[in-house]
């Protein structure tokens, strides 16, 4: 079977991204697994290897130009963007120059994942003040994906060992997530949810759909029937078209330990119904992935970290958990 | 110190109810803490006790007028209300019959703690489609006891040892929460659970509060500044009054472990923001209690468990935890 191609964004050169993506390069495993392809500046990722005391790790080193006139290598590359240098701006800071770099660094591994140049994109993370000071508005990632891929539907998915969950709204207010919970929205999100755990788990996966409400309602006591109105009838035609899928469940009892073990993945109507439990038990090795979108994408579960940024200190297993994620989803094709 | 006195209510008595309340009678560590008076049906008690294969625990046995009267025992004791024979319910099965007399045992049992012939009262578990069939409408205990203990202000809180949350909204459904988001509540909330954690702490607790929004709206990214406008200024409000409190805090990153470790409670907005992380992570050692009544009140956290009860099979644990909470917190006045 043919190695699949990974790109992995360098993220904003003030953060933790610089040193995550050296240790992915120094990875003898990850490369047994794939070609690694960074996108990002060679010269801050030689700088910063030189100041957390680590070797450049030994890859082959493209222009954009090359790269984009298809030249190939057959190891791990460094795709030098010339973005930005170390002179310009100062670790662990926000700037508009390393937010509008982190920017480029993602559109430019778009670009190569559209070419079909790379089989998925990982990203290492970004600042989103960064982004506002360059005058760039998205809510994040996953937002910046969906609008060149062009997706007719999409939804997050957080990705673990311990609990996966996907969802149905991600990065709107409080307020106005009933509004957009639809059985069409909750449908595509089911099915989306399905077709990944089936290429992670290959097997049929067991999903649970969790209520909006309290009890998930409690047959009217509580809320307006969003459960029987929007959320049960979408779950009715999942299973028509062959899903395996309970709920909607009351989503304090959805994520008991017992209902944990027999499901491969929740479908969550909020950021938080889903957020909140990924992170009090897989706090540090969830993966982030966007369903859906032509380009396939992956990416770590924590910020930039200014506060111990270029100190060698960052830990890179979610980045590694990421890169393995896009394999497997990679592998047969999303 | 006098050894305080806890009401416990038999619960419906189709459900664990009364198997958890002989094991907690047969139990002497209990014994050694408080006197346990349990308001129910006592023909209903024996008769489990000899299904389950349990012998009668030795306790004093009054009848409704003898204990109204002032009769007192110097150990445990049954109330024997009559309210219910064995002949008039099926167990596992919900009924009106049932429902009446899980209401009346309550009813007694607050009116006994009114008259301070109680310290506390714990409850066992009720059957809200049992109440509703028999004409009763009230969406739990909370709400039950705080109509009849007048209370100005109150909360519910769930409290385990590795995590513990109240509450500024609970039994609501998802969309009218907004508008009960207030300055004024948050503040109650805030100031309620810190005099409880005080009392089972005994020492200055540290409270975080979450925000409403993902990522607490990220400075007004998501949302409509709730935090800004009513959370917010609660918190100043309570550090003015001496409290330490943190926040708003984003939701899903409250209750990762390093922020659990250093923090006595969290104030949360709402029922799943709570309840999810207490029952991914406490799932059956967490006990219910409201703070703010003059009545003090702890409940298990589970339900009537109907397809296991009469079996002997239920664990009496949360009972038994919701017991020694109640004795915490009577033993310094509420």
């Amino acid at each position: 079977m043919k190695k699949p191609t990974i790109a992995l964004t360098m993220g904003d050169p003030a953060g933790i991204g610089p040193e995550v993506i050296l240790r992915a390069l120094a990875d003898p495993s990850l490369h047994e697994l794939c070609h690694l392809v960074v996108f990002g500046d060679a010269e801050i990722l030689t700088r910063c290897a030189n100041v957390i005391g680590l070797p450049m790790p030994e890859v082959t080193l493209l222009s954009e130009e090359q790269f984009a006139s298809g030249t190939k290598s057959d190891s791990s590359a460094i795709i030098d963007l010339r973005r930005l240098t170390t002179e310009a701006f100062a670790t662990g800071q926000v700037s508009a120059a390393c937010g509008q770099a982190s920017y480029d660094y993602i559109q430019a591994a778009i670009s190569a994942a559209l070419a079909e140049q790379v089989d998925a994109v990982t990203t290492a993370p970004i600042n989103k003040e960064a982004l506002r000071a360059a005058g760039i508005h998205y809510p994040g990632h996953t937002e910046m994906f969906a609008q060149r891929a062009h997706a007719q539907r999409w939804c997050m998915m957080q990705y673990s060992l311990e609990i996966t969950c996907s969802f149905v709204t991600v990065h709107v207010g409080y307020a106005e997530v009933p509004a957009l919970i639809t059985a069409e929205r909750v449908l595509d999100t089911i099915e989306l949810t399905a077709d990944a755990l089936r290429k992670i788990r290959r097997r049929e996966p067991h999903l649970v759909v969790c209520g909006l409400n309290p009890h998930a309602g409690e047959n009217g006591l509580f809320g307006r029937r969003e459960e029987e109105q929007h959320i049960l009838p979408a779950i009715e035609e999942a299973r028509r078209r062959g899903i395996s899928v309970a709920g909607p469940l009351p989503p304090d009892s959805a994520f008991l330990p017992g209902r944990r073990q027999e499901t491969d993945a929740f479908v969550c109507m909020y950021h938080d119904q889903g957020h909140i439990p990924v992170k009090a038990l897989a706090f540090d090795s969830a993966v982030n992935t966007t369903l859906g979108l032509s380009v396939l994408r992956t990416s770590v579960d924590h910020g930039t970290a200014f506060d111990i940024a270029w100190q060698g200190k960052a830990r890179p297993h979610s980045l590694f958990a990421a890169i393995q994620l896009a394999v497997q989803l990679a592998a047969r094709g999303l």
